[in-house]
């Protein structure tokens, strides 16, 4: 399958810097409002945001099958559920439009100026409304770190782990875009020295470096999505900061796991990079020899992919600290085990459900992707470019997350998730 | 207050059999097909569903602040935004409308035509549309018995339990309305006889007898929802058969909780019983003493209603046997304090997220609400009217729940939630 795309000669006469996330070859889909308040579906090129209602009322989109108000809306969804085949005559489309030698739009001022917005001047929302959000758990090191910390160093691994893409449902209603501030949650802990609970602010707000990818409709109640199809259901992926409230989640987890300790708030990026996008980055995820996975998890070919992945901290008045080095490609369970067995007991999947991959954690030091990993429950805090330590999430520090796709040809990226954290509210009771 | 619908004393021109759940007294809200395929909002009195919709636009609502299509919608959602106010006056409203004094629809033939219908000529829907869904533990009884069987006999309540309403999240894409079949889930188990997990339909499909309430839009992200405002925020309840596969749970719910052992499907009943027509059968709660709850959970005054709860067992070619009579006063944990430690971290609450009360499991042996304790995990099979035995559930076996509020002057009622279970797809791998 060759994507026209993804050709890494294409060049776009937007100007793109060298270090861009967002070359021609990458085409991510979001959702943003202009200067007049116009809400709508676009995609970015370099610095520019490109609005794809007006694209599509231009008659860009001529001959391909989209009813009128498509690129009109406020998510994602509508576009999502066209399916796959839909997605990428849009991208190859889009691709032609913006390449330097195609002057269509180039040499028209008056329509490069409802079309095209500086990024800077475009607010970005969230892009999917999200019915449902599950967190899977597979990389197999965190997995591992949160076994020794949380339950037992000599058996750190459950005898379910290897054989399960575990996961577990999240909150939709919590979830919110990159910029988004972040509010220190309160709840119960039982602090080490206490024998009851006590309520108050938690101590303990860590991230959690994810990626997630987000599906189309895929199946009716009560089919399955086989492993070898799950992909074509993919429509792209974000990342994600999974933040989570460690001693809220030491407190409440067992038997039912994670709750509050979680769904205070999950933020994503806002450009959805399409699958086809990272085609080019396709590699071998760690072999599953043994055990063998499930006939129905089994798969050929490689379906994981070499994404670069990042963890800034950025105190109030201080420099960016680089805390996590970490790549997707570590991660033991690829998204279509993940979908397919989300799936296998006929479980509905539709268009907008966002699906989280776990903490992605790699097998040095600094790749862990949270601090509970990072400074091994507290115990080793991390300092940063300014001397600060920290052992968690300190109130107005923002946490940036960042992603990229490089191999010598193009680079392709997901720009960022950064959000801060404020204080919890003034204690009450 | 007084809340004129909820007098005993009305009656309605419309005939009411004297065991009926839906007196002039109940008026829940639902979502039906009309036989014409119109999709609308209703109510019901007797056998009769009765359109609002239709009500609305012959004026029956003039001077109740509501937009023009409010009723003429697929869900409750809108409706719900609207607030308790506005709930109340709607309600009152209809019950005025249908009182057996009121001749103004009683003697109009023709409005009759377009706003009744007997109620086995329409097709009732989910009534909302599910952005979140959330399912509590809160029966102390239910906790106890799955602590023995799945954990330790001697320590079968977890250290958190008396402080926490524990909870966590569900999957909204599975939830079906009452008369919707279930299929017979596949997945993965691991059998006591085998030392590697195995593939194929579940072996233990189990019901869980619950009650759900629905929510309107309750505070932003970040904000917490007090104990003693929880109720205003609920609009109010339905019958939950939380549909479980206990072999496929057993394996995959550590650490992180149930997944695909529920996810497969959640039935619930369809009219959703206000919390204002529930208010005459407000009970005390079992006592919270030792421990008491820390001060964001207390309350004052009695948040428990008296609901008679009963599940039947309806197997193909036989009678109904009443297998389960439970109540769901006994729920240690109330609704508003479910609520209110939902939100204690921010979470976000929205107008039609679902929120299940855990399964509902009373003292007696009788009075257990899922076949994994009325069988105690498959030890004592149930003997059925027709002779046949059951420690779970059977291919084409219907389950039927059902439950009513009854006070010697007036009774209020659920009406089912009922759905056979299919049998699972032919295995293949």
């Amino acid at each position: 399958m060759i994507i026209h795309a993804n050709n890494p000669e294409l060049k776009s006469w937007i100007d793109v810097e060298p270090n861009s996330d967002f070359p021609i070859q990458n085409i991510p889909f979001g959702v943003f409002l202009t200067k007049d308040d116009v809400i709508t579906i676009g995609t970015r090129i370099g610095n520019q945001a490109i609005d794809l209602s007006a694209l599509h009322q231009l008659g860009y989109f001529d001959g391909i099958d989209l009813h009128d108000d498509v690129f009109l809306q406020d998510s994602l969804n509508d576009f999502i559920t066209l399916g796959k085949k839909t997605w990428r005559l849009v991208r190859n489309r889009i691709s032609e439009i913006f390449r330097h030698d195609n002057s269509e739009l180039r040499d028209n001022e008056s329509q490069k100026e409802v079309v095209l917005f500086p990024i800077e001047e475009v607010e970005m929302q969230l892009p999917v409304i999200i019915g449902d959000y599950t967190d899977f758990y597979s990389s197999r090191e965190h997995a591992t770190n949160v076994g020794k910390l949380f339950r037992d160093p000599e058996n750190a691994l459950l005898p379910n782990w290897l054989h399960i893409p575990v996961g577990y449902h999240g909150r939709s209603s919590s979830i919110v875009p990159s910029g988004v501030a972040v509010k220190r949650p309160t709840g119960q802990t039982l602090p080490k020295s206490e024998k009851q609970p006590v309520f108050g602010p938690s101590k303990r707000v860590d991230f959690e470096l994810e990626t997630a990818f987000i599906t189309t409709d895929a199946n009716k109640l009560g089919d399955r999505i086989p492993v070898e199809e799950a992909e074509d259901y993919i429509f792209g992926m974000v990342l994600l900061n999974d933040w989570s409230a460690r001693d809220i989640q030491a407190w409440e987890y067992v038997p039912l796991g994670p709750f509050l300790a979680k769904n205070f708030a999950s933020s994503i990026s806002c450009w959805v990079v399409t699958l086809d996008a990272l085609e080019p980055f396709r590699c071998e995820s760690p072999k599953q020899e043994n055990p063998q996975p499930l006939p129905y998890l089994q798969q050929t070919g490689n379906h994981a992919f070499d994404i670069n992945l990042e963890v800034i901290i950025q105190p109030e008045n201080g420099n960016d600290s680089t805390i996590c080095v970490s790549n997707f490609k570590y991660m033991y369970w690829t998204m279509s085990q993940q979908l397919a067995h989300h799936a296998v007991n006929g479980c509905k999947i539709n268009a907008g459900d966002l699906m989280g991959s776990g903490t992605i954690s790699g097998q040095t030091q600094d790749s862990f992707g949270s601090l509970l990993e990072l400074t091994w429950g507290g115990q080793k805090p991390l300092e940063l470019n300014n001397g600060e330590k920290r052992t968690f999430i300190e109130d107005n520090d923002t946490v940036i997350m960042r992603g990229y796709c490089q191999n010598g040809k193009v680079r392709i990226g997901f720009g960022e998730v950064s959000s801060k954290l404020l204080p919890a509210d003034p204690f009450v009771k």
